[in-house]
């Protein structure tokens, strides 16, 4: 069987290849060893998203009276439901990509795809029956499993990764999350917000280290806030699961710790999924877990691509789609404009959320650039008022001598929906004046965008 | 007693005015005979989003067993404490106004202001007294008030306007909103929400009438989703109030209807507020209720200006604001940028909520463009599956032959903190193809926009 483009992997970076091809004109087939639509649609973005609007609800419920709501009764989360609910989401989305799958006639081929020395595609179904496709383009999109680290080796009961922590119908009573990135927060604060005692555990100084430090400040004193415990500079070196509880020990500043749990959940990152697609058959370079890939996703061998998590940059769902645009429109002959890996966004959907995208603070010092910062927080915010969700702020970093827009750091309700503004303005070459000037809706939180850009210039008026 | 600058009227555009003068080396006074805030902080946007924050939690809260939430017992709103936390909001951000008055050196003078012949500033205060107060510039800002229909006299009590909609501390069976603009269409939300049965009235074809005809039809459908009865090319001819009951004859489309309702709330607009401002002492120029001022607001009168509802464009806060400073700007000798009035975002707070920027599809081809459009709904979106919010969709309108993005419409959860996307990326002279190579990031809502314009141009991926 001969296809113009295989994918391996249907993420975000695989199906949207696949679709964007067939748009193209070519017969495309996708290789997918599991559910469709990868981690994101089934075990990662959409059902964490899912679980965490069952937080905010339960949350608005138990604070009803701040909003003059009277609740004569008890409220508690079903967590059968919420999983449930949380399930039928992801499926749907699933389904949605088998449908437009079949909308554009891309095939799909179940079974684990890998390449052969001949540069074709080998798929092992899961009755072990093995088929070869050969295709013009091979594009491989096989993402990242969960990272383990030795002291706490995943057993899905004790020790947990994202996979179970999905799916938990009933709530543990203690639970140590360790890890505070993206997917580590957003589960220390969904257990936290259905009540369980949680421990957060991040080996940097900061939780969720990717971000500015004032947002990472702002974060952690609102888990503490919740009353989760957070412990920074802090790694756990040992999970004993032999009895009841996992007796979790822990290094921190202040000495060893031990912290029981019913649960531990790891969130130490992500590893790439390069093992079993016979890079080696074909002498596919790579380095340090990534395939190397020029501006247009081209590995060193002609006809084979690699997209998303497993080449350089973030492991983000938006940004593998893009580089599935890219790659496959170059391919066709288009002319498409490469990455700029200096304007991805990043988002965190706490309560607060955070998303931020470009330099912070820091890293825009330490590349050498003289800075000015402007911040607005969003307790001068009269949207933020009236919706009783003042926590955080939007600082906006700008380029001294050129006035470019280096960075922009947000910390409040719905700032996720928000940084698209920083994004799209930053690729359109925006100056800190274009921000004061823009006309932003009254009232939103995010004229907090304009009122920072305005401090860092010395014009804001609602501070 | 002298000022270099007098603003009259402390709203988002004088109290604005007033700061930024200041800022600028200005001695400033600000006459204010009312409420510091004006209309937008004291009973306009701020209260009325207050309000419907308490709707959100109620509707989620009737809807708690959807996101997995068990609620046992009853939950029901409390007017007084609901109305209670809207102007507890109003309250305090009319004080914030005051502190960055007193912060930044802006003397408050209480009383009702006018011109007068010397081109002097007449104060009289609350007790009667009258001071006169020279000024090397006068700023007008006295902003507007309601519009009174003559079938429907405003009594405060049956008839009423936004200002006893605002402090409704008992909720009433049935209520008739006539007007479905951005403040009768948010009440008719609000009180549906709460439980009133209400009869929203629309003189034009069209709910949100100045939205495009797409995104109003999906509000009307959205409203009688919620049980409201809507009305469109209808007008109410007659109230009877002299019995318990309003008695409304409103004109139909299919006739003449009689519908009975506890109160009667008429949003049928704003007029401005120019009748005591002594402009015919000066000779200030004024056309259809409006002041005639140029580019930088100035009268035609050397020394006066006039900013916000009473000169030409939306009567939106943001406006204002945006009036006010570069009027300020402009005589303290530095050189801003002249307003867009093509670029300004109106928003409704509804859900699901409307924000939209520039021409609608029918009013970019009445103005001869040939367009691209697109639209996304949100029922594709995971962002809004996993919220579970899927009503509405994002549509676009591009120039086909330059590509310039003439407008956004947007109807959904959060729209409105999106729509400064629309509104910078316009501003700084975004093509389509700029928004489609744009990395949104996933998963948002706010992804909408990018999917609107890849499928404006034959590209979309998720539809």
């Amino acid at each position: 069987m001969k296809y113009d483009v295989i994918v391996i992997g249907s993420g975000p970076g695989g199906y949207v290849a696949a679709i964007r091809a067939s748009q193209l004109g070519k017969k495309v087939g996708v290789v997918e060893k599991a559910e469709i639509g990868g981690t994101c649609l089934n075990w990662g973005c959409i059902p964490t998203k899912a679980l965490l609007k069952s937080a905010a609800v339960y949350t608005y419920m138990q604070h009803a009276e701040n909003y003059g709501i009277k609740l004569e009764g008890e409220v508690h989360p079903d967590m059968e439901a919420v999983v449930a609910r949380s399930r039928g989401v992801a499926d749907g989305m699933s389904k949605g990509v088998q449908y437009l799958f079949k909308k554009n006639n891309v095939e799909l081929i179940p079974g684990l795809g890998s390449l052969t020395a001949n540069k074709t595609v080998k798929v092992v179904d899961a009755e072990g029956n093995t088929t070869e496709y050969e295709a013009d383009h091979i594009i491989l999109a096989t993402g990242s499993r969960v990272r383990q680290l030795p002291a706490m080796p995943i057993d899905g009961k004790k020790i947990i990764s994202y996979r179970q922590a999905l799916v938990l119908d009933k709530l543990p009573e203690t639970m140590v999350v360790v890890g505070s990135g993206a997917i580590g927060s957003e589960f220390a604060f969904f257990f936290t917000s259905m009540g369980v005692k949680v421990t957060l555990v991040e080996f940097l100084p900061n939780v969720v280290p990717n971000e500015d430090e004032e947002v990472s400040k702002q974060v952690e004193r609102c888990f503490k806030k919740l009353k989760m415990t957070v412990m920074t500079e802090a790694s756990v070196t040992k999970v004993d699961t032999t009895g009841e509880k996992c007796i979790c020990t822990i290094d921190t500043k202040k000495g060893e710790k031990v912290v029981e749990a019913d649960i531990v959940l790891s969130a130490v990152g992500v590893q790439t999924n390069l093992e079993d697609l016979g890079l080696e058959n074909l002498g596919i370079a790579s380095e340090r877990g990534k395939i190397i890939v020029d501006d247009y996703y081209r590995t060193n061998v002609p006809g084979v691509y690699a997209i998303g998590d497993i080449v350089h940059g973030p492991a983000l769902a938006h940004k593998a789609s893009h580089e599935a645009i890219i790659c496959v429109e170059k391919f066709c002959g288009m002319d498409p404009k490469p990455l700029n890996y200096n304007n991805i966004p990043g988002c965190t959907y706490i309560t607060p959320e955070v998303a931020s995208v470009g330099l912070s603070e820091a890293k825009a010092i330490a590349a050498g650039y003289e800075v000015k910062i402007g911040k607005f927080p969003f307790t001068a915010s009269g949207k933020a008022a009236a919706a009783g969700n003042k926590d955080g702020f939007i600082k906006v970093v700008f380029d001294a001598k050129t006035n470019k827009w280096l960075g922009c750091h947000m910390v409040g309700e719905n700032v996720t929906e928000m940084v698209a503004t920083a994004v799209l303005a930053r690729e359109l070459g925006a100056t800190g004046r274009d921000i004061i000037e823009n006309i932003f809706p009254h009232p939103t939180m995010s004229e907090a965008i304009m009122e920072a850009a305005a401090a860092a210039y010395g014009e804001v008026v609602h501070l």
